[in-house]
């Protein structure tokens, strides 16, 4: 746990900030640092023999994975103003929502590295959320850094994702008017589950008929999204949610000022990241980079999906970063 | 305006209702029935030399289109429930959705063609939720008519589109129960535009920056998005809303059933009828029917926004239906 003060880049005040860390792996190997979703914490994986339960990347990273923990030192942060235990900025005024950006997540991670003596990472690699900051990293603190693996993510955020975001935070923001938060928050979370997922994966998996009850009817889907509704409302409060659903709409890099070498994934198919837009973004960046794009069912969340392809995809860019 | 008792296929009783319907077109002419999406009415275009305003599909329809008034009779009903001159049935309990099916559309307006003495259609066309009501047509009453055009419809509702659909249902029930109706209609409408338009027209229309103002950030988008709520919160109720989505999610057209010659337009992109759905459901009708994939910029909303395109559209629908 670091307590430091961390400048948010565009509200420009310096706010206290208490930063949630994990460092784990051997004394002496490279550092990579790894960073998911706006649910996902410090925790990528389980610290090998302590029976802990997985991280939220478990099988991609840990013991047997392509992030090792016996061979990587993977360093990670719970993201300021998440549910876990980093502190949240101030609100600037009643019911606004801090203009936290991906940016402002590369500092509190640079803020971790000064403490831990950590001159610069074997590679920065970021899925989703953690995919904007990772490409903001690779802009902001490209000489601390010697790769990017940016996964489900860009350089901004287009519109339409934009568009359901807006939407999401309108919902919770209604609700919260009302007293209702964990239901606003449940139902963002399974609008934004359309978002996470894919048409082909729903079409598998919820083709049933709607059932006629008392109450109405109800069709299969909704247990599904019910379900990831309630999980999430349990964990996230509303300023948190607001502040990290608003942060991924203020992602906004330059590709010209991005220096560190960055290997783009982009999914196929991907509502939050589209394959054209992470191949504008890989033109953009110009020569020194890499992009792969990878089939999934899935839909963003391909990449905790389909973990023996994101092994794949992590061993070969951990070695291809080696060999730099 | 028809007063006749309809009974509705799932509720299985018989509701009293009032169907709002409109022909226009020379004596003698072949009838054509034309139906379009949840907002739509009865006035398809503007009647020849009246001055009155564009109907909904004008410039497809209409004087010089090629659903033209001075060739055709076009018949077209105000959907049974929405915000036009029909009536909507009975609520079976309070706050439960009245089960109404395409099917049921279809029903109302058979009525109004017996009530007219047209027996047969020269084709019923429909677009969107029309679509739907269409293909269900051409199962349910196919005698009654020589041809259907479905345009961005099939024989159900896919898991994802349901998915969005829900979540809308859900914003309006929640913000009827807290006597917020309107602000209601007007997100779930926004939401409902993230699926009628395509990210490359919003990417092409809405990616600047979002301004930061007193009262939070403010994007683009939301300006567009925040106009089509308000137009749709003023004309529709949330019974009529609830109803007609969920009728959408209602739909389920055994493809064996249907003996009309149906021609399929597909969109593409479309997050409503996605092609592959469109493209299976062609697949499952098997021989006699025919496909057409139409490329747009749009998305499911492209049936409104790319005349030339549905002009020749049903231009070459109406010419090789005439062959039959």
């Amino acid at each position: 746990m670091l307590e430091d003060g961390l400048a948010l880049q565009m509200g420009g005040r310096v706010a206290p900030c208490r930063i949630a860390w994990r460092l784990l792996g051997p004394d002496g190997a490279p550092v990579v640092a790894a960073l998911g979703g706006i649910s996902a914490d410090r925790r990528v994986c389980a610290a090998p023999g302590t029976g802990e339960p997985d991280g939220w990347w478990q099988g991609v990273a840990g013991l047997g994975g392509a992030l090792d923990p016996e061979r990587w030192r993977i360093l990670s942060i719970d993201f300021v103003a998440g549910p876990g235990g980093s502190s949240a900025p101030a609100q600037p005024a009643s019911g606004v929502v801090p203009l936290l950006t991906p940016g402002d997540q590369t500092n509190a991670l640079c803020a971790v590295m000064d403490h831990l003596d950590v001159g610069r990472l074997h590679a920065v690699i970021g899925a989703s959320y953690g995919g904007a900051v990772a490409l903001a990293f690779a802009a902001d603190h490209a000489e601390r850094t010697a790769s990017a693996l940016v996964i489900g993510a860009a350089h901004r955020s287009h519109p339409m994702a934009t568009a359901v975001r807006v939407v999401q935070r309108r919902i919770v923001a209604d609700a919260r008017a009302r007293g209702d938060e964990r239901e606003g928050l449940a139902l963002a979370r399974a609008l934004a589950m359309t978002t996470y997922r894919s048409q082909e994966e729903f079409n598998r998996r919820f083709s049933g008929h709607g059932a006629v009850r008392a109450d109405g009817l109800r069709f299969p889907v909704e247990d599904y999204l019910d379900h990831h509704g309630r999980v999430f409302a349990e964990r996230f409060d509303p300023a948190s949610f607001l502040c990290l659903s608003q942060s991924m709409d203020l992602q906004d890099i330059d590709p010209a000022r991005v220096r560190a070498p960055v290997t783009l994934v982009a999914m196929v198919p991907d509502a939050i990241a589209p394959a054209w837009q992470v191949r504008e973004l890989h033109e953009r960046l110009g020569r020194g980079h890499r992009i792969v794009e990878v089939a999934t069912s899935a839909g963003h969340d391909g990449f905790l999906t389909d973990v023996e392809t994101f092994r794949e995809v992590l061993a070969s860019f951990l070695a291809a970063s080696g060999n730099r």
